[in-house]
């Protein structure tokens, strides 16, 4: 029963999907504020300045710097306050060398001015003459014209995922509309005798599908759509048409196997009928998920993930969720946050395979600590228990209580 | 100008405005499937055993470990194969003692056995005859029945937020649909006369509103429903008017105030007429940001933000989150993800006041790196151009190249 052809360390398995599959990203034009968590798929260049104008920075007096050079608490300058600046509009009168005006944060700074003293330092002394108690330099306190963005000027990318900063600076610019990645269709088919849908009521030796349910909602996490395509018996030829079918219709194409070594192997088989090159990685260093199925077909991604729903859903992790981000041309693909923390207890591991354990992750006063949870590698609710996960690298032969351990969050 | 009361330390402001405001989170029942992202408003109990039958972990054969007892390569054990136990039923066919059936990953276990021998650790000398050359214990090789969840046991808190992981485990137990809680409306105020929607065209002195627009899809991520009102001038009366339309019609409010001393005491005096207690904290010990407001008017949450973008979105990442995440019951409000990077360049800090610096986080192979991008706290691309913020502690008069420090994911 010789299942596995080789091994691959798991950013090598990566690499040879990613190399393999065709990116072709298509657009859909959505309103800047419906944008949240898509990927822009246009670089978006400012059509302004930012800000339009030379604005105040805090309250105070606009000034001519020059006016305001050498003065003191001793000796102070006495400036013409010829009126205030409302917000939102120019000043409306002119400041000419020894006059000044009220401005507020934000207001705008007329011509004639390059700095602004701070109300702090300065003291009214009739109705139209103001103190000023220190000097500023030429530019202070205010901000300058296109100080953040000038026109032209790229401020996102493509390829960058939308967050409210984004939000908010389009809205800044005026950008009221852009071109972002269509979601990608990531069909689901889950196979296995054993294997009834979740409505059903179980009989001896059957286990409800849960892989199909948590695929979707990892595949809608990162970006995509997923569409199930139900659950299929062990049958090859069932099993080669609904692939067939889904790999049609959808731009990436997912199959849980059943948990038998049959069952595996019959994913394999059917995939290689589905277009070359194929099956690509069979076999994954990696515990728990190492019966995972790379392949591409006729250009579009395939994956069979183990049985096993913790397998299933810390492989998809691995390998369907980066392949989302490419087809939605995000970049930094495959990046996800890293934490260390202090490791509560033994973790014993098998030199020469990447194992990942559920965890449990909390902060105290003296930093991450992090426990692991040991189970099964088929205990679905040990997932559900974690809320990370502890990477024990190949060439270690486990970790110790005390080790800083590498922990990536399960969101 | 007093217009700050005293400037009071995050931590301590976010549990006055908690410790005052009314939780009574409001429900929604929906399917498991649409529950992605939501935070459940009811424990979940399984109704069965998980698995719900004794389960084989390998392929192999299912035997009493008593028949293999002292079996080795030398002395082998001879069983006689009774048939294979199809996935997804009962074996059929009964095992008595000296007898053994082939069972695989997954597959059921009959009653009258108690372990699994591993096929590498067999060999078929017969149509019915297998060797066994290793014994195994009794227990080994399979998963017994609640081995993972038993019935009746609490698999999901009440205030925890739903994952693929939850929506598996769902599955797996057969909860179709729950109770959630319902998305808090929080309703929006900008404020300044300054200020103008992102549509119209720019006059001298003019500023496009981006806060409401940011706000709303910060909102959106955290678990509510974000409602906004509209841009309205700094006059007394229509602030007041629109100010308690909104209060009314949501479930929290936030104005986001003009960017003039003036326009942000005004906003302190409106929401000091929406109800009572009205205003607990007015300036919070952070930069930027310290100009906020925090307040809780008939047992609702009002939260005025500083106008500049940079500092409404810190701001309400401090305060309008947890405030949302508390409305919807999530345990564990507040908590965010903290990495510690190493600092590329000095970050100058004034001490006795938390300062948030914007940055950008990347790892290479020493582990994470952060650079400070410096600029003014009113340039919102500086945000767009981030992925993080520094903390400098209020106790530091600045943090220095190399130093490991404190570093929060934008997201």
């Amino acid at each position: 029963m010789p299942e596995f052809l080789k091994l691959i360390p798991i950013e090598q398995a990566l690499q040879i999907l990613l190399s393999n599959m065709h990116v072709k990203v298509s657009r859909d034009r959505v309103q800047a504020l419906n944008a949240l968590g898509r990927v822009t798929a246009e670089s978006i260049y400012s059509p302004i300045s930012l800000p339009p104008f030379p604005r105040s920075t805090v309250d105070g007096y606009a000034v001519r710097a020059s006016d305001t050079f050498g003065a003191s608490e001793s000796l102070p300058a006495y400036l013409r306050v010829n009126g205030e600046i409302q917000m939102g509009s120019s000043a409306g009168f002119d400041i000419n060398q020894g006059e000044t005006g009220l401005i507020h944060t934000g207001g705008m700074l007329p011509d004639s001015c390059d700095a602004v003293v701070m109300i702090e330092y300065s003291q009214q002394v009739s109705m139209d003459t103001v103190e000023i108690l220190r000097s500023v330099a030429v530019g202070e306190n205010i901000i300058k014209v296109g100080e953040d963005v000038h026109p032209g000027q790229e401020v996102i990318s493509s390829g960058v995922r939308i967050r409210p900063a984004e939000i908010g600076g389009l809205a800044a610019i005026g950008v009221l509309e852009l071109e972002v990645a269509k979601k990608p269709i990531v069909g689901i088919i889950s196979s296995g005798d054993e294997v009834i849908s979740p409505e059903s009521r179980l009989l001896p030796g059957q286990v409800r599908d849960s892989n199909s349910y948590s695929l979707s909602a990892l595949i809608d996490q990162a970006g995509g759509i997923p569409r199930r395509y139900g659950i299929f018996p062990d049958q090859f030829e069932r099993l080669e048409a609904i692939a067939t079918r889904a790999l049609g219709e959808c731009d990436m194409l997912v199959i849980t196997a059943g948990s038998s070594a049959s069952a595996r192997d019959l994913t394999s088989r059917v995939i290689n009928t589905l277009g070359s090159p194929g099956v690509l990685v069979h076999g994954v260093n990696i515990k728990p998920g190492k019966p995972t199925i790379l392949a591409v077909c006729n250009q579009k991604v395939v994956i069979g993930l183990p049985g096993n729903p913790v397998s299933a859903l810390v492989i998809a992790g691995l390998f369907v969720v980066p392949v989302v981000e490419s087809l939605i041309g995000l970049t930094n693909v495959g990046v996800r946050t890293r934490l260390y923390a202090r490791l509560s207890t033994n973790v014993p591991s098998q030199a020469g395979r990447e194992d990942w354990v559920a965890a449990r992750l909390y902060s105290d006063v003296s930093g991450y600590q992090v426990d692991p949870i040991f189970s099964k590698s088929n205990l679905i609710f040990s997932l559900v228990r974690a809320n990370s996960t502890i990477r024990v690298p190949p060439d270690a032969t486990g970790l110790s209580a005390g080790d800083m351990v590498e922990v990536q969050l399960l969101t």
